[in-house]
């Protein structure tokens, strides 16, 4: 096959992102149960990560202060120093999880480098994205890495100008419709669908929205079987 | 001359920054007063960034996490819910401050781009370094975006690498000795320093770590002249 360049989505493409969120929602509802009355859901933490987004796009800095400002929000004022302290805390530890790797990962990368030079694409904080593919062990593999506030039709557009590939020599695997699969076909590349167990609500896509050919595997080991098959 | 690119810092050297830090922290201090025995310097805030800047990196996010953090430890807990809200609100209206160019740059940037292609190097948070740059009505002039973690000699080891250039056909031109002007110097390529008239404590530098050949203008308006000069 012709690819020019794969592609690979970094968080619950190659490595459990998501899990380490809920975790740590989990633990952030724990800490404010005692300041409210009755169960609490916690629905509130997301309205303010949407409203959020504008003014600090994604990542795990702009969810801690998400969750400060909901914690704030939820307990009248009335949450203590020490509480959103361990707010703080929380997200220093997701900042130094150790990076897992999904499954089949860690063989699949180096036989995908060997076929055409890979592409880190990922979005989220620099800083903190930069750190997670040097503890990876991942980082040998990639030719290229880019870090973007958001992935767009107009991003794909400007990584095809960027580096001078035909769409069709693009090839783009992630777990996030919204994000990884439909802006890379709008703008002509390929695209391959690999679902994570867990998906954040801001990265759904209703059915109705979804392209009728997507081509989706139920493991990142299966790739170089499907870009085999394609001749 | 034969600059190959001609890479600009951008917060203090084409836009002003750090007296936006600066206001922000008089308006911390104040928040505070209220909850603290005496005057306060505030000094504990910049011993939290710098303690944070290993989890954080730099940026606005970082320095907003940084002054909560500071706040409930001079307070020893005590401070509400309601200022820690304000201290939100502060770094939601910096993150929305009008990007401010500093003299000269509006003419000399265009100047400079048919000169050699231009080269926007800047640290901090990818997201809002994105929208500044949006912001100040310049992104058309520079054909390179390259935001960094940080600015070491292996940043321009990198950078020089990936644009295929030999040190010497690259000028870097910034504010600080500490991230853009030694450690250029470092891997061979030129560089101009600008001060600007605050620096960050972080990105001082002593006196004896000072190369003795750095060139320094007072201001961006003279650089296109020291070009002419080199022939």
């Amino acid at each position: 096959m012709s690819t020019g360049l794969i592609a690979l989505d970094a968080d619950d493409t190659l490595w459990h992102s998501e899990t380490l969120f809920t975790v740590t929602q989990d633990s952030f509802r724990a800490l404010l149960q005692p300041y409210l009355q009755g169960d609490w859901a916690g629905d509130e933490l997301y309205a303010t990560e949407l409203r959020n987004l504008q003014h600090y796009g994604y990542g795990i800095k702009a969810f801690v202060l998400s969750m400060i400002e909901t914690a704030i929000e939820v307990t009248g004022g009335r949450v203590p120093g020490a509480v959103i302290q361990q707010i703080i805390d929380l997200g220093k530890a997701m900042l130094a999880a150790p990076v897992e790797l999904l499954d089949h990962v860690a063989a699949v990368v180096p036989a995908l480098a060997e076929r055409a030079p890979l592409l880190l694409l990922t979005k989220g904080d620099l800083f903190d994205q930069e750190a997670k593919l040097a503890r990876s062990g991942l980082a040998e593999h990639f030719r290229h890495v880019e870090i973007v506030s958001d992935k767009t039709p107009a991003t794909y557009r400007h990584l095809l100008a960027k580096y001078d590939l035909a769409p069709e020599r693009f090839l783009m695997v992630g777990n996030s419709l919204r994000s990884d699969i439909i802006p890379a076909l709008t703008v002509g590349a390929r695209a391959v669908y690999i679902p994570y167990a867990q998906t954040w609500a801001h990265e759904l896509v209703a059915d109705a929205e979804l392209p009728a050919d997507i081509v989706e595997l139920a493991h990142i080991g299966l790739l170089p079987a499907w870009l085999d098959a394609q001749g």
